[in-house]
Protein backbone atom coordinates (compact mmCIF):
# COMPACT_ATOMS: atom_id res chain seq x y z
CA UNK A 1 0.00 0.00 0.00
CA UNK A 2 1.30 3.53 -0.53
CA UNK A 3 -0.67 4.84 2.08
CA UNK A 4 2.53 3.23 4.36
CA UNK A 5 4.04 6.17 3.07
CA UNK A 6 2.39 8.15 6.04
CA UNK A 7 3.22 5.66 8.98
CA UNK A 8 6.53 7.23 9.94
CA UNK A 9 5.01 10.64 10.05
CA UNK A 10 3.76 11.46 14.00
CA UNK A 11 2.07 14.34 14.43
CA UNK A 12 3.49 15.48 18.24
CA UNK A 13 0.71 18.19 19.94
CA UNK A 14 2.58 19.96 22.98
CA UNK A 15 0.64 20.93 26.08
CA UNK A 16 -2.54 21.22 24.68
CA UNK A 17 -5.15 23.19 26.75
CA UNK A 18 -8.50 22.22 24.66
CA UNK A 19 -8.94 18.39 24.52
CA UNK A 20 -11.28 19.80 21.85
CA UNK A 21 -8.35 20.36 19.45
CA UNK A 22 -6.88 16.52 20.16
CA UNK A 23 -10.02 15.45 19.08
CA UNK A 24 -10.10 17.93 15.98
CA UNK A 25 -6.61 17.05 15.44
CA UNK A 26 -6.78 13.30 14.87
CA UNK A 27 -10.07 13.88 12.52
CA UNK A 28 -7.68 16.18 10.46
CA UNK A 29 -4.95 13.29 10.57
CA UNK A 30 -7.16 10.69 9.73
CA UNK A 31 -8.84 12.28 6.27
CA UNK A 32 -5.02 12.61 5.47
CA UNK A 33 -4.15 8.96 6.48
CA UNK A 34 -1.87 10.35 9.01
CA UNK A 35 -2.20 8.06 12.02
CA UNK A 36 0.48 8.46 14.96
CA UNK A 37 -0.57 10.86 17.26
CA UNK A 38 1.39 11.94 20.10
CA UNK A 39 1.05 14.32 23.09
CA UNK A 40 3.15 15.67 25.70
CA UNK A 41 1.45 16.86 28.68
CA UNK A 42 -2.06 17.39 27.64
CA UNK A 43 -4.03 19.42 30.02
CA UNK A 44 -6.65 17.32 30.00
CA UNK A 45 -6.74 13.68 28.44
CA UNK A 46 -8.68 11.69 27.47
CA UNK A 47 -12.03 13.68 27.32
CA UNK A 48 -15.45 13.00 26.17
CA UNK A 49 -14.93 16.98 24.03
CA UNK A 50 -11.74 14.99 22.43
CA UNK A 51 -13.71 12.27 21.50
CA UNK A 52 -17.16 14.21 20.36
CA UNK A 53 -14.33 16.52 17.94
CA UNK A 54 -12.98 13.51 16.64
CA UNK A 55 -16.01 12.07 15.17
CA UNK A 56 -14.89 9.13 13.64
CA UNK A 57 -11.19 9.23 14.54
CA UNK A 58 -11.49 7.48 17.93
CA UNK A 59 -8.55 4.98 17.13
CA UNK A 60 -6.00 7.48 16.39
CA UNK A 61 -6.94 8.82 20.03
CA UNK A 62 -7.25 5.69 21.10
CA UNK A 63 -3.56 4.82 20.30
CA UNK A 64 -2.27 8.26 21.20
CA UNK A 65 0.95 7.69 23.02
CA UNK A 66 1.39 10.65 25.61
CA UNK A 67 4.87 11.58 26.71
CA UNK A 68 6.25 14.07 29.69
CA UNK A 69 8.66 15.72 27.55
CA UNK A 70 8.89 16.72 23.54
CA UNK A 71 12.42 15.44 24.21
CA UNK A 72 10.98 12.00 25.02
CA UNK A 73 8.62 11.84 22.25
CA UNK A 74 11.06 12.76 19.33
CA UNK A 75 13.70 10.39 21.06
CA UNK A 76 13.02 8.27 18.31
CA UNK A 77 12.97 10.84 15.24
CA UNK A 78 14.95 11.27 12.66
CA UNK A 79 13.56 14.73 11.43
CA UNK A 80 11.95 17.22 13.55
CA UNK A 81 9.43 20.26 11.92
CA UNK A 82 8.32 22.45 14.44
CA UNK A 83 5.79 24.85 13.68
CA UNK A 84 4.77 28.27 13.74
CA UNK A 85 2.17 31.16 12.53
CA UNK A 86 4.27 33.77 13.49
CA UNK A 87 6.67 35.53 11.92
CA UNK A 88 9.42 35.51 14.68
CA UNK A 89 12.85 35.75 13.41
CA UNK A 90 14.81 32.60 13.89
CA UNK A 91 17.73 30.88 12.74
CA UNK A 92 15.67 27.80 11.56
CA UNK A 93 15.39 26.78 7.76
CA UNK A 94 12.36 28.10 7.26
CA UNK A 95 9.78 26.20 5.26
CA UNK A 96 6.58 25.85 3.76
CA UNK A 97 3.93 23.41 4.37
CA UNK A 98 4.99 22.29 0.19
CA UNK A 99 8.63 22.64 1.32
CA UNK A 100 8.54 20.64 4.09
CA UNK A 101 6.35 17.79 2.67
CA UNK A 102 8.76 17.27 -0.19
CA UNK A 103 11.63 17.63 2.04
CA UNK A 104 9.93 14.47 4.30
CA UNK A 105 8.79 12.92 0.77
CA UNK A 106 12.63 12.55 0.49
CA UNK A 107 13.45 11.23 4.04
CA UNK A 108 10.23 8.98 3.94
CA UNK A 109 12.13 7.13 1.35
CA UNK A 110 13.91 5.33 3.61
CA UNK A 111 11.41 4.48 6.21
CA UNK A 112 12.67 7.08 8.88
CA UNK A 113 10.55 8.27 11.63
CA UNK A 114 9.64 12.35 10.91
CA UNK A 115 7.87 14.38 13.43
CA UNK A 116 5.47 17.55 13.28
CA UNK A 117 5.56 19.60 16.42
CA UNK A 118 2.48 21.56 17.37
CA UNK A 119 3.18 23.82 20.29
CA UNK A 120 0.16 25.52 22.90
CA UNK A 121 -2.51 27.07 21.75
CA UNK A 122 -1.56 30.29 23.60
CA UNK A 123 1.84 30.34 23.15
CA UNK A 124 3.45 27.70 20.66
CA UNK A 125 6.53 26.31 21.04
CA UNK A 126 9.59 27.19 23.89
CA UNK A 127 13.18 28.02 23.46
CA UNK A 128 13.87 24.25 24.89
CA UNK A 129 11.27 22.74 22.45
CA UNK A 130 12.51 25.05 19.52
CA UNK A 131 15.88 23.66 19.94
CA UNK A 132 14.98 20.00 19.16
CA UNK A 133 13.73 21.04 16.02
CA UNK A 134 15.73 20.68 12.61
CA UNK A 135 13.21 22.97 10.79
CA UNK A 136 10.68 25.08 11.01
CA UNK A 137 7.12 24.64 9.28
CA UNK A 138 5.63 28.13 9.02
CA UNK A 139 1.78 28.20 7.24
CA UNK A 140 1.76 31.25 5.12
CA UNK A 141 -1.26 33.04 7.13
CA UNK A 142 -2.54 36.29 6.91
CA UNK A 143 -0.14 38.28 8.76
CA UNK A 144 -3.25 40.33 10.50
CA UNK A 145 -5.04 37.70 11.42
CA UNK A 146 -2.64 34.46 11.62
CA UNK A 147 -4.35 32.44 14.90
CA UNK A 148 -5.10 29.16 12.86
CA UNK A 149 -7.03 26.83 14.83
CA UNK A 150 -4.57 24.22 16.06
CA UNK A 151 -6.25 21.44 14.31
CA UNK A 152 -6.74 23.51 11.15
CA UNK A 153 -3.05 24.06 11.26
CA UNK A 154 -2.55 20.19 11.29
CA UNK A 155 -5.12 19.65 8.63
CA UNK A 156 -2.93 22.16 6.39
CA UNK A 157 0.15 20.60 6.85
CA UNK A 158 -1.23 16.80 6.74
CA UNK A 159 -2.66 17.73 3.56
CA UNK A 160 0.40 18.91 1.83
CA UNK A 161 2.36 15.91 3.20
CA UNK A 162 -0.55 13.49 1.78
CA UNK A 163 -0.31 14.80 -1.16
CA UNK A 164 3.76 14.92 -1.81
CA UNK A 165 4.48 11.60 -0.37
CA UNK A 166 1.80 10.23 -2.26
CA UNK A 167 1.75 11.75 -5.18
CA UNK A 168 5.69 12.33 -5.28
CA UNK A 169 6.49 8.81 -5.13
CA UNK A 170 8.69 9.04 -8.41
CA UNK A 171 10.38 12.22 -6.97
CA UNK A 172 11.88 10.98 -3.73
CA UNK A 173 13.79 8.16 -5.89
CA UNK A 174 16.03 10.95 -6.90
CA UNK A 175 17.12 11.04 -2.88
CA UNK A 176 18.05 7.63 -3.04
CA UNK A 177 21.37 8.39 -3.85
CA UNK A 178 22.28 9.59 -0.08
CA UNK A 179 21.54 6.04 1.46
CA UNK A 180 23.75 6.81 4.78
CA UNK A 181 21.57 7.23 7.41
CA UNK A 182 20.61 10.16 10.09
CA UNK A 183 22.26 10.69 13.14
CA UNK A 184 19.61 9.81 15.55
CA UNK A 185 18.19 12.58 18.03
CA UNK A 186 19.98 10.51 21.13
CA UNK A 187 23.03 10.55 19.34
CA UNK A 188 23.12 14.40 18.49
CA UNK A 189 21.99 14.90 21.81
CA UNK A 190 25.56 13.12 22.92
CA UNK A 191 27.63 15.02 20.88
CA UNK A 192 25.78 18.44 22.12
CA UNK A 193 26.99 17.03 25.71
CA UNK A 194 30.63 16.30 24.23
CA UNK A 195 30.95 19.64 22.31
CA UNK A 196 30.14 21.56 26.01
CA UNK A 197 32.11 19.71 27.56
CA UNK A 198 35.28 20.43 25.26
CA UNK A 199 34.50 23.90 24.80
CA UNK A 200 34.38 24.00 28.25
CA UNK A 201 37.73 22.62 28.79
CA UNK A 202 39.46 25.08 25.85
CA UNK A 203 37.99 27.88 28.08
CA UNK A 204 35.58 29.12 25.48
CA UNK A 205 32.85 28.56 27.27
CA UNK A 206 32.08 29.76 30.76
CA UNK A 207 30.37 26.80 32.24
CA UNK A 208 28.30 29.26 34.69
CA UNK A 209 26.29 30.69 31.79
CA UNK A 210 26.37 27.88 28.66
CA UNK A 211 23.13 28.78 27.65
CA UNK A 212 23.04 31.18 24.89
CA UNK A 213 26.22 29.83 22.74
CA UNK A 214 25.06 25.90 23.59
CA UNK A 215 21.65 27.22 21.45
CA UNK A 216 23.37 28.77 18.89
CA UNK A 217 25.55 25.96 18.17
CA UNK A 218 22.66 23.44 18.40
CA UNK A 219 20.22 25.33 15.91
CA UNK A 220 23.66 24.98 13.75
CA UNK A 221 24.33 21.48 13.98
CA UNK A 222 20.83 20.87 13.83
CA UNK A 223 20.12 22.44 10.62
CA UNK A 224 22.67 20.24 8.98
CA UNK A 225 20.98 17.12 9.53
CA UNK A 226 24.50 15.05 10.18
CA UNK A 227 24.35 11.71 9.05
CA UNK A 228 25.88 8.70 11.14
CA UNK A 229 29.49 9.03 9.16
CA UNK A 230 29.29 12.75 9.62
CA UNK A 231 28.17 12.63 13.37
CA UNK A 232 31.45 9.91 13.48
CA UNK A 233 33.84 12.76 12.11
CA UNK A 234 32.18 15.31 14.38
CA UNK A 235 32.64 13.52 17.45
CA UNK A 236 36.42 12.73 16.43
CA UNK A 237 37.43 16.25 15.97
CA UNK A 238 35.64 17.07 19.39
CA UNK A 239 37.59 14.65 20.72
CA UNK A 240 40.72 15.88 19.24
CA UNK A 241 40.54 19.21 20.49
CA UNK A 242 39.28 17.81 23.78
CA UNK A 243 42.92 16.15 24.66
CA UNK A 244 44.49 19.14 23.11
CA UNK A 245 43.03 20.74 25.85
CA UNK A 246 43.49 18.31 28.56
CA UNK A 247 47.25 18.17 27.88
CA UNK A 248 47.59 21.93 28.16
CA UNK A 249 45.98 21.78 31.92
CA UNK A 250 48.74 18.64 32.88
CA UNK A 251 51.16 21.13 31.31
CA UNK A 252 50.77 24.49 31.05
CA UNK A 253 53.61 26.70 29.93
CA UNK B 1 -2.32 45.76 -1.20
CA UNK B 2 -1.08 42.46 -2.11
CA UNK B 3 -3.84 40.84 0.01
CA UNK B 4 -6.73 42.77 -2.45
CA UNK B 5 -5.70 39.79 -5.04
CA UNK B 6 -7.87 37.74 -2.33
CA UNK B 7 -10.98 40.25 -2.39
CA UNK B 8 -13.15 38.71 -5.32
CA UNK B 9 -12.77 35.18 -3.76
CA UNK B 10 -16.08 33.68 -2.49
CA UNK B 11 -16.35 31.15 0.27
CA UNK B 12 -20.49 30.05 -0.44
CA UNK B 13 -21.87 27.68 1.86
CA UNK B 14 -24.85 25.72 1.29
CA UNK B 15 -27.98 24.72 3.97
CA UNK B 16 -25.20 24.33 6.71
CA UNK B 17 -27.00 22.26 9.71
CA UNK B 18 -24.35 23.40 12.75
CA UNK B 19 -23.91 26.95 12.79
CA UNK B 20 -20.63 26.61 14.70
CA UNK B 21 -19.03 25.54 11.17
CA UNK B 22 -20.11 28.78 9.97
CA UNK B 23 -17.89 30.62 12.27
CA UNK B 24 -15.43 27.87 12.39
CA UNK B 25 -15.34 28.59 8.23
CA UNK B 26 -15.07 32.53 8.79
CA UNK B 27 -12.04 31.85 11.33
CA UNK B 28 -10.17 29.24 8.20
CA UNK B 29 -10.98 32.39 6.00
CA UNK B 30 -9.89 35.09 7.47
CA UNK B 31 -6.22 33.34 8.34
CA UNK B 32 -5.75 33.39 4.75
CA UNK B 33 -6.90 36.70 3.81
CA UNK B 34 -10.71 35.93 2.32
CA UNK B 35 -13.11 37.72 3.86
CA UNK B 36 -16.44 36.86 1.84
CA UNK B 37 -18.61 34.88 3.08
CA UNK B 38 -21.90 33.63 1.85
CA UNK B 39 -24.45 31.69 2.86
CA UNK B 40 -27.21 30.01 1.29
CA UNK B 41 -30.28 29.08 3.19
CA UNK B 42 -28.18 28.80 7.00
CA UNK B 43 -30.12 26.07 9.17
CA UNK B 44 -29.35 28.57 12.14
CA UNK B 45 -27.94 32.45 11.72
CA UNK B 46 -27.08 34.35 13.42
CA UNK B 47 -25.69 32.18 16.50
CA UNK B 48 -23.98 32.35 19.63
CA UNK B 49 -22.07 29.11 18.34
CA UNK B 50 -20.97 30.68 15.22
CA UNK B 51 -19.18 33.47 17.20
CA UNK B 52 -17.69 31.41 19.42
CA UNK B 53 -15.54 28.97 16.58
CA UNK B 54 -15.15 32.26 14.83
CA UNK B 55 -12.62 33.34 17.58
CA UNK B 56 -11.86 36.65 16.31
CA UNK B 57 -13.35 36.86 12.44
CA UNK B 58 -16.74 38.16 13.67
CA UNK B 59 -16.54 40.97 11.24
CA UNK B 60 -16.28 37.69 8.29
CA UNK B 61 -19.80 36.91 10.21
CA UNK B 62 -21.19 39.97 10.32
CA UNK B 63 -21.05 40.86 6.65
CA UNK B 64 -21.85 37.28 5.40
CA UNK B 65 -24.45 37.87 2.42
CA UNK B 66 -27.19 35.62 3.00
CA UNK B 67 -29.34 33.98 -0.63
CA UNK B 68 -32.25 32.11 -0.81
CA UNK B 69 -30.52 29.82 -3.50
CA UNK B 70 -26.68 29.06 -4.92
CA UNK B 71 -27.74 30.82 -8.11
CA UNK B 72 -28.86 33.97 -6.59
CA UNK B 73 -25.14 33.65 -4.65
CA UNK B 74 -23.41 32.86 -7.96
CA UNK B 75 -25.32 35.29 -9.80
CA UNK B 76 -22.03 37.95 -10.03
CA UNK B 77 -19.46 35.14 -10.39
CA UNK B 78 -17.59 34.27 -13.07
CA UNK B 79 -15.89 31.24 -12.09
CA UNK B 80 -17.97 28.53 -10.03
CA UNK B 81 -16.01 25.57 -8.13
CA UNK B 82 -18.02 23.34 -6.51
CA UNK B 83 -16.28 20.95 -3.63
CA UNK B 84 -16.42 17.05 -3.02
CA UNK B 85 -14.08 14.47 -1.18
CA UNK B 86 -16.15 11.68 -2.45
CA UNK B 87 -14.85 9.82 -6.10
CA UNK B 88 -18.94 10.08 -7.59
CA UNK B 89 -18.14 9.93 -11.18
CA UNK B 90 -19.58 13.34 -12.05
CA UNK B 91 -18.83 15.22 -15.83
CA UNK B 92 -17.28 18.06 -14.81
CA UNK B 93 -13.70 18.93 -14.75
CA UNK B 94 -11.95 17.66 -11.47
CA UNK B 95 -9.39 20.05 -10.04
CA UNK B 96 -6.97 18.99 -7.27
CA UNK B 97 -7.30 22.46 -4.69
CA UNK B 98 -3.84 23.34 -6.24
CA UNK B 99 -5.12 23.46 -9.51
CA UNK B 100 -8.03 25.02 -8.88
CA UNK B 101 -6.07 27.53 -7.41
CA UNK B 102 -3.66 27.93 -10.38
CA UNK B 103 -6.27 28.50 -12.37
CA UNK B 104 -7.95 31.07 -10.04
CA UNK B 105 -4.55 33.19 -9.79
CA UNK B 106 -5.21 33.37 -13.93
CA UNK B 107 -8.61 34.50 -13.60
CA UNK B 108 -8.38 36.53 -10.90
CA UNK B 109 -5.53 38.64 -12.87
CA UNK B 110 -8.92 40.14 -14.52
CA UNK B 111 -10.40 40.85 -11.37
CA UNK B 112 -13.62 38.65 -11.56
CA UNK B 113 -15.40 36.90 -8.85
CA UNK B 114 -14.90 33.70 -8.08
CA UNK B 115 -16.88 31.14 -5.84
CA UNK B 116 -16.10 28.22 -3.85
CA UNK B 117 -18.95 26.25 -3.01
CA UNK B 118 -19.43 23.70 0.07
CA UNK B 119 -22.01 21.81 0.41
CA UNK B 120 -24.26 20.29 3.17
CA UNK B 121 -22.52 18.28 5.74
CA UNK B 122 -24.51 15.46 5.31
CA UNK B 123 -24.93 15.36 1.86
CA UNK B 124 -22.90 17.63 -0.10
CA UNK B 125 -24.32 19.72 -2.73
CA UNK B 126 -27.68 18.45 -5.36
CA UNK B 127 -27.54 18.00 -8.35
CA UNK B 128 -28.92 20.97 -9.11
CA UNK B 129 -26.59 22.95 -7.31
CA UNK B 130 -23.55 21.33 -9.24
CA UNK B 131 -24.83 21.87 -12.10
CA UNK B 132 -23.94 25.98 -11.70
CA UNK B 133 -20.41 24.91 -10.96
CA UNK B 134 -18.22 25.36 -13.45
CA UNK B 135 -15.65 22.49 -11.86
CA UNK B 136 -15.27 20.99 -9.31
CA UNK B 137 -12.65 20.85 -6.57
CA UNK B 138 -11.88 17.45 -4.79
CA UNK B 139 -10.02 17.22 -1.60
CA UNK B 140 -7.37 14.31 -2.00
CA UNK B 141 -8.39 12.93 0.89
CA UNK B 142 -8.06 8.97 2.71
CA UNK B 143 -10.64 7.15 0.46
CA UNK B 144 -11.32 5.00 4.04
CA UNK B 145 -11.86 8.11 5.83
CA UNK B 146 -12.68 11.37 4.19
CA UNK B 147 -15.38 12.78 6.27
CA UNK B 148 -13.39 16.47 6.41
CA UNK B 149 -15.05 18.98 8.50
CA UNK B 150 -16.70 21.53 6.64
CA UNK B 151 -14.58 24.22 8.11
CA UNK B 152 -11.18 22.07 7.38
CA UNK B 153 -11.92 21.75 3.81
CA UNK B 154 -12.15 25.55 3.38
CA UNK B 155 -9.12 26.00 5.66
CA UNK B 156 -7.20 23.81 2.44
CA UNK B 157 -8.72 25.69 -0.29
CA UNK B 158 -8.15 28.97 1.11
CA UNK B 159 -4.94 27.93 1.93
CA UNK B 160 -3.57 26.76 -1.55
CA UNK B 161 -5.40 30.24 -2.80
CA UNK B 162 -3.55 32.06 -0.64
CA UNK B 163 -0.49 30.27 -2.01
CA UNK B 164 -1.05 30.42 -5.55
CA UNK B 165 -2.61 33.99 -5.63
CA UNK B 166 -0.02 35.52 -3.11
CA UNK B 167 3.22 33.63 -5.16
CA UNK B 168 6.38 35.34 -5.50
CA UNK B 169 4.58 38.32 -3.27
CA UNK B 170 5.53 36.61 -0.24
CA UNK B 171 8.49 34.69 -1.01
CA UNK B 172 10.19 38.58 -0.90
CA UNK B 173 8.58 39.17 2.36
CA UNK B 174 10.23 36.43 3.89
CA UNK B 175 13.43 37.30 2.96
CA UNK B 176 13.76 40.40 4.78
CA UNK B 177 12.43 38.78 8.20
CA UNK B 178 15.61 37.48 8.69
CA UNK B 179 17.74 39.75 9.33
CA UNK B 180 21.36 38.80 10.08
CA UNK B 181 23.29 38.59 6.80
CA UNK B 182 24.47 35.30 5.19
CA UNK B 183 28.19 34.80 6.05
CA UNK B 184 29.76 35.75 2.79
CA UNK B 185 30.90 32.75 -0.19
CA UNK B 186 34.93 34.52 0.85
CA UNK B 187 34.40 34.00 4.80
CA UNK B 188 33.63 30.54 4.02
CA UNK B 189 36.30 29.65 2.42
CA UNK B 190 38.50 31.12 5.23
CA UNK B 191 36.44 29.06 7.47
CA UNK B 192 37.49 26.10 5.48
CA UNK B 193 41.33 27.01 5.49
CA UNK B 194 41.73 27.71 9.18
CA UNK B 195 39.70 24.76 9.83
CA UNK B 196 42.01 22.63 7.98
CA UNK B 197 45.44 24.13 9.51
CA UNK B 198 43.26 23.57 12.85
CA UNK B 199 42.46 19.88 12.18
CA UNK B 200 46.48 19.26 11.13
CA UNK B 201 47.47 21.28 14.27
CA UNK B 202 45.39 18.68 16.07
CA UNK B 203 46.79 15.48 14.50
CA UNK B 204 43.34 14.89 13.21
CA UNK B 205 43.97 15.42 9.64
CA UNK B 206 47.01 14.22 7.77
CA UNK B 207 48.29 17.17 5.40
CA UNK B 208 49.23 14.71 3.04
CA UNK B 209 45.85 13.55 2.39
CA UNK B 210 43.78 16.40 3.35
CA UNK B 211 41.20 15.90 0.42
CA UNK B 212 38.25 13.79 1.59
CA UNK B 213 38.08 15.18 5.21
CA UNK B 214 37.93 18.03 4.08
CA UNK B 215 35.12 17.98 1.55
CA UNK B 216 32.69 16.22 3.96
CA UNK B 217 32.98 18.76 6.44
CA UNK B 218 32.75 21.70 3.56
CA UNK B 219 29.61 20.08 2.98
CA UNK B 220 28.24 19.78 6.35
CA UNK B 221 29.22 23.65 6.71
CA UNK B 222 27.62 24.48 3.84
CA UNK B 223 24.22 23.05 4.30
CA UNK B 224 24.15 24.87 7.36
CA UNK B 225 24.20 28.26 5.99
CA UNK B 226 26.14 30.04 8.31
CA UNK B 227 24.80 33.69 9.11
CA UNK B 228 27.42 36.36 10.17
CA UNK B 229 27.69 35.79 13.60
CA UNK B 230 27.10 32.19 13.53
CA UNK B 231 30.18 32.36 11.44
CA UNK B 232 32.02 34.60 14.09
CA UNK B 233 31.32 31.69 17.09
CA UNK B 234 32.85 29.29 14.14
CA UNK B 235 35.61 31.27 13.56
CA UNK B 236 36.45 31.32 17.38
CA UNK B 237 36.01 27.99 18.40
CA UNK B 238 38.66 26.87 16.25
CA UNK B 239 40.76 29.98 16.99
CA UNK B 240 40.78 28.29 20.73
CA UNK B 241 41.00 24.78 19.67
CA UNK B 242 44.56 25.72 17.37
CA UNK B 243 45.27 27.87 20.66
CA UNK B 244 44.93 24.38 22.75
CA UNK B 245 46.67 22.58 19.91
CA UNK B 246 49.97 24.63 19.32
CA UNK B 247 50.35 25.06 23.62
CA UNK B 248 50.88 21.25 23.17
CA UNK B 249 53.75 21.84 20.62
CA UNK B 250 55.69 23.31 22.93
CA UNK B 251 55.41 21.21 25.80
CA UNK B 252 54.66 17.85 24.95
CA UNK B 253 54.53 15.43 27.44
Amino acid sequence: MTEALLDNIKVILVATTHPGNIGATARAMKTMGLSRLELVTPKIFPAADASARASGADDILASARIHDSLAEAVGDCHLVFGTSTRRRSIPWPLYTPAEAAGRAAGVQAKKRNIAVVFGRESSGLANRELELCNAMIRIPADPQFSSLNIASAVQIIAYEFRVKLLAGIEDAKDNESDDIAAASHAQIQQLFEQLERCLVELNYLDPQTPRLLMRRLKRIINRSELDIEEYNIARGIIEAARQAASKNKRSPD
